[in-house]
């Protein structure tokens, strides 16, 4: 499949309802050269996924019963929020690890909401019964065409913005950013998958040979705890040769800090994934490779104006 | 005296050392139109302060004694940034209102803090004191050209970046952001300045026909709360006939509420002020009138990630 024409006519579709997010180039982090940022935690929501759940929800009709997602909270909120800006219902289910920010945030749109017990894959069964009694629209998190054709915006409109890096770092959940940006990119600019090293579904299945299951935890499995890598993110890693590296909660923990003690950019551990793995040399660029780093989430706990 | 030179020279000795802080243009808060805005709440240190400390840093020599600063907490942590970067010692007088979040940003930087019962003018006399006893050079938190002109650099920035609008809104202490946002501007847009009705130095100087003492208290005290406006300010705002509006504390902690929850932007109360001006209607823009507002300081207490 040739994603760039795709990726663009979304780029398109949702350029009404999105926020074109800023970019900036700093130095710090205990790091010898500067490094391009992209804020993309401050899009709607606190994360990139308004971008597919817009992009979904904008591509064909619509049925009277609504949307339904299932999410560790993050693409439920887009989804929430999209489906409200646009007039439809929503049903959302969460994992009761999406934490009490995330379902606050949930709320807040006016979606129904159901938090399920378990993990984000519990809420997926749950989400997939309701979509089958109701004749909802399911919204994939990430293993959707719909879906990664709308988080690759956010690479088109950074390379817009005049992005110079050669290489640039994503956290890596179930893949559904980083298989937009590497439909995107098509090889022009080396990719770094970045996961924890407690919730690295990308990382085992590419030493597997093929999506499996793996065991999810750590400060940043609310975001990034995907049971199984997506097929299309998959496919797409091994096509363009995706770099995998893992980080540990540790280094995660510190990038976070260090994102609000040096720049005052408050992110959520997912957020902070892609930076730690500059900070704790899980990554390490050449001399003089120029790199960028993907801020992706926002939406910390607790509130900090609570 | 004309700005606009000294302000250029200033942009171009601090540049090594100041971040270029981003730009956007957003639509929410419920307002009617999109706005823009400059994220200086992202500057080192976490506020606009950064450019006026490195400016006078760099203008001359500087004493074997070092440097001696009075602040709320903001200059005073954007005075010791600077001094550490250079190669200086610095002292630096707060209030105990600076609060712990300030005084913890001032004591990472290795400069050595007395915190002083009271409010900044009681701060501001024991740095007199400390400066006359030791030869130290004192650098004024906002009523001195080098501090005016390393403040408007943030202005003459912002044009460079492609600013649209009409009207820039900004908040109000002492007064050295938006005397050198007046001074940069020479009168080409209109400028709103934004004070808390708690703490109004300008507004009553205007009122007074003169720079006068008032009272200061409220959410945004330990950044806003100059109890005497600058000269050079309110010589410029009389000038180029800045607009003075005031706002309650209670508007100020909903823009910052607002921040945080519709665009994941995180800043102290006096970073929200301006923005609070046109949420409450304070400042209501003519139909069509293009509006910016400046984000200008994030160090909120508690620390979000304590």
């Amino acid at each position: 499949m040739t994603w760039k024409p795709r990726i663009s006519a979304a780029a398109k579709r949702i350029a009404p309802y999105v926020q074109r997010t800023p970019v900036m180039t700093t130095q710090g982090f205990s790091l010898a050269q500067p490094i391009e940022l992209k804020l993309e935690q401050l899009q709607h929501t606190g994360t990139f996924k308004a971008r597919g759940a817009f992009n979904t929800l904008l591509s064909g009709p619509v049925p009277q019963a609504g949307i339904v997602a299932a999410s560790g909270g993050n693409h439920g909120a887009a989804v929430a929020y999209a489906a409200q800006t646009l007039g439809h219902t929503a049903h959302i289910f969460v994992p009761e690890m999406a934490g009490p920010s995330k379902i606050a945030l949930i709320k807040r749109t006016g979606a129904q909401l159901t938090v399920v017990k378990g993990e984000y894959a519990n809420a997926a069964e749950a989400a997939a019964e309701y979509e089958a009694a109701s004749g909802a629209m399911q919204i994939h998190a990430y293993d959707a065409p719909g879906t990664v054709a709308g988080q690759g915006t956010c690479m088109a409109e950074w390379e817009e913005q005049g992005l110079m890096a050669d290489t640039v770092l994503i956290a890596v959940g179930g893949g559904g950013l980083i298989a937009g940006a590497l439909g995107w990119l098509e090889g022009a600019r080396k990719v770094v998958a970045v996961e924890p090293e407690t919730s690295c579904a990308l990382h085992a299945a590419l030493a597997n040979g093929a999506p499996c299951d793996v065991e999810v935890s750590g400060v940043a499995a609310n975001a990034l705890g995907a049971r199984k890598v997506g097929q299309i993110c998959y496919d797409l890693a091994r096509e363009h040769r995706a770099e995998s590296v893992l980080v540990t909660n540790e280094a995660i923990t510190s990038a976070q800090k260090a994102l609000w003690q040096e720049r005052r950019l408050l992110v959520e551990p997912a957020g902070a994934t892609a930076l730690a793995a500059l900070m704790s040399g899980a990554y390490q660029p050449a001399k003089g490779e120029r790199v960028a780093v993907l801020l992706c989430g926002a939406n910390i706990a607790p509130d900090p104006l609570a």
